[in-house]
């Protein structure tokens, strides 16, 4: 078999769709995010090899990746304990920064224990696939609009699996009814959506496991550092935390950095510690990363300003939009997608916000989001000021009129 | 269902096989590469809290981690770009340094590109995943030995799957003998295997594998930095590696920091790049992280002067055992396996060389390697000194006599 033309048919076929992918390769300028240097600018539609560019479609959504007290962590721990780990966790790779950020994260959370992952993806992976898949009979409940990473795991326990309709109890509870009673269920959600940002009724699903006797895990990778006390998530908020038996979350998003990690009983976490693949068998974090992750928590505790400085410019993002004539999804999170609904439409739009307005915000096409519903996908951070905001709705409306795009009421 | 309960009967049933772990809370002394402090010495068999320690079991095999010159590297990465990538690869997480870093992979391999992930786990698990999983009626043949994210990412893909015997290229060239001529093949195995240290017949491997048109994939986690010219592995040592048509393998051992990669033709790296779910779906890797790789790959390219050195001390150390009179597995690579085929007398003997002599090397057991064959790994290292060595070998010798073992002729 010639497996290059194989690799080379599926691409081209990608191409046709409108769906290959071109990377921006950005320069994010440290101290004054949300700046950027693109450095292939003609790869994006720019009339010039590099543009100055406002970024707003990072996941780095209050900015930590600039904060000075984490790059500070980092310094510090670079300095003082090197680059690596070393080793996986159980073979000299333990540091006194994974320790502490574990048991930062169980605070964060209100649980009696943290488990540290090399990224959300392997968390999210490696629980789902190990406890589903040895937790005998297990039975997984799985939201429609569940994440790749929880998909995959799903996948990999071979554990029987029911699709719910998202963000649905009555749904859910009608599969739970059919189920054999004493068979272990599991049912498995996330709080903040985020190619819709949409958040799930947290307190029913809750109600609805519980009658069902079900363990319930809960993805917080778009909500931690952004909402509830302390930045600890939607469950916070809602005050239904402690009814989540794994609390799921990411350090690459609202903390700034990269890694992933769950929350939940001591004995659940030491569970998948002795038993995940996932976890045992790879490298740990580097304490760099670590310790910086220790003071984005930190520093997010008690940062609620930051966090309504957040909220603010998301809904004045909103309503300049809606002045312009431009649709968005309405939904109650801080993610504002602007759908288009064709992969060539979107990608020609972003162009253009790039290459006339120095807008940078990534076309999110197939498979990201169903085809479509291809969209631009904005994120206002608190680092946006407000003639970003009204720079970004001008250019946004303009281009929205030049393609004849369907405007609002 | 009980579930906490379940997950306590599991972790009862590991204590009372002596395979419960408790992590060594090691704090590495930059600069000072292999001692560190040892932060729960208690929980290790030492009578006091802390113990000074010199590692003998870290897979950062050149002491890279603590090299100057990716120190630098990821301070100034941190300064310049920030902390974390702040999104996906293609959703505004790509910088310079992610660019950067896999024309050097490319380049270090002699392969047309490279990619790269968050981890060597990750860049197994997906890209076997994706390949085996999406090249239609592809049939996997997997070394006996392979690693556990490769048998996972294999396992994901669903692919029908053939174990051949470890190292065999007769048992492989049989089991493709009696597959259909014109099923798509993919032969899977590593380089240098991580326990017993053995290394693969690879030009057979591929003599076979060529012979029935299949394609290869191989790990050489364990032989970056350390073999071949450059540093660029044992394939690279052999003259084989343009017959071999995936390269994989971490900057997280041999390179002293983290993540993995793979290399191989550009479509076919474009193609993962396109279609794994493990490669998309996931934050980048921070900056400061491949920037460091980046430096320690260039400062390893011209580094056969460390290499020849860590073999040196490797042969030291096996001279040294044998002449305590303490076997161990013969091979032809840096891996020292010494075998105590118990996991209670492994553990014992591994906290009676921390207490006594402080030496920490942890107790390899189930299930990263078959009961019965729990060992302690020594992995000597370039910045280990011939005292070292000698204190090693007495110590070693010493307790191997306490506790009355099968010593060698
Ligand atoms: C819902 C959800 N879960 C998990 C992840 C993976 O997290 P990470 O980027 O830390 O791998 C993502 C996105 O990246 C996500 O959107
Ligand atoms: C053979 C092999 N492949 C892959 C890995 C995973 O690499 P990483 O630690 O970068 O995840 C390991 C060990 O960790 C390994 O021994």
């Amino acid at each position: 078999m010639d497996h290059e033309a194989f690799f080379r048919r599926q691409l081209d076929r990608l191409r046709a769709e409108g769906n290959y992918r071109v990377f921006a390769e950005l320069e994010r300028h440290a101290g004054d995010f949300p700046r950027a240097t693109l450095l292939n600018a003609r790869d994006h539609g720019a009339q010039s090899d590099t543009r100055e560019v406002t970024i707003w479609c990072s996941n780095d959504y209050l900015g930590m990746g600039q904060n000075p007290s984490v790059l500070a962590a980092m310094h510090e721990a670079i300095d003082r304990l090197g680059a690596g780990a070393g080793g996986t966790r159980n073979i000299s790779g333990t540091s006194s920064q994974h320790v502490l950020l574990e048991q930062e994260l169980a605070r964060l959370h209100g649980k009696e224990a943290g488990l540290l992952f090399g990224s959300g993806y392997m968390s999210n992976w490696a629980t789902l696939g190990t406890i589903a898949a040895r937790v005998p009979g297990c039975i997984v409940l799985s939201d429609a609009g569940n994440h790749a990473s929880m998909i995959e795991g799903i996948r990999h326990s071979r554990a029987e699996r029911q699709i719910f309709a998202h963000n649905d109890p009555r749904d859910l509870e009608r599969r739970l009814d059919d189920l054999p009673p004493d068979a272990p269920k599991f049912v498995v959600f996330e709080s903040v959506y985020s190619m819709d940002g949409d958040i799930a009724p947290i307190a029913e699903l809750c109600d609805v496991a519980e009658r069902h006797d079900a363990m319930t895990y809960l993805d917080e990778v778009h909500a931690v550092g952004l909402y509830g006390p302390h930045g600890a998530g939607i469950a916070a908020r809602d005050g239904v935390a402690d009814r989540i038996t794994i609390i799921e979350g990411t350090l690459a998003k609202g903390f700034g950095i990269v890694g992933g990690y769950i929350a939940g009983s001591a004995a659940m976490c030491d569970y998948v510690r002795s038993f995940a693949s996932g976890y045992i068998f790879t490298t740990a974090p580097p304490p760099a990363l670590t310790a910086g992750a220790i003071a984005s928590i930190r520093a997010l505790r008690d940062a609620d300003d930051l966090r309504a400085l957040h909220q603010l410019r998301v809904s004045q993002v909103r309503r300049a939009l809606e002045r312009e004539g431009v649709p968005h999804l309405d939904n109650p999170s801080h993610i504002v997608p602007v759908i288009v609904g064709d992969p060539v439409a979107t990608r020609m739009m972003s162009e253009r916000l790039l290459s006339r307005h120095g807008i940078y915000v990534q076309p999110i096409n197939y498979p990201t989001v169903p085809r479509g519903s291809e969209r631009l996908r904005l994120t206002p951070t608190p680092l946006h000021s407000e003639a970003d905001v009204a720079h970004l709705a001008s250019a946004v409306g303009e281009e929205w009129a030049s393609f004849k795009l369907q405007r609002s009421a």
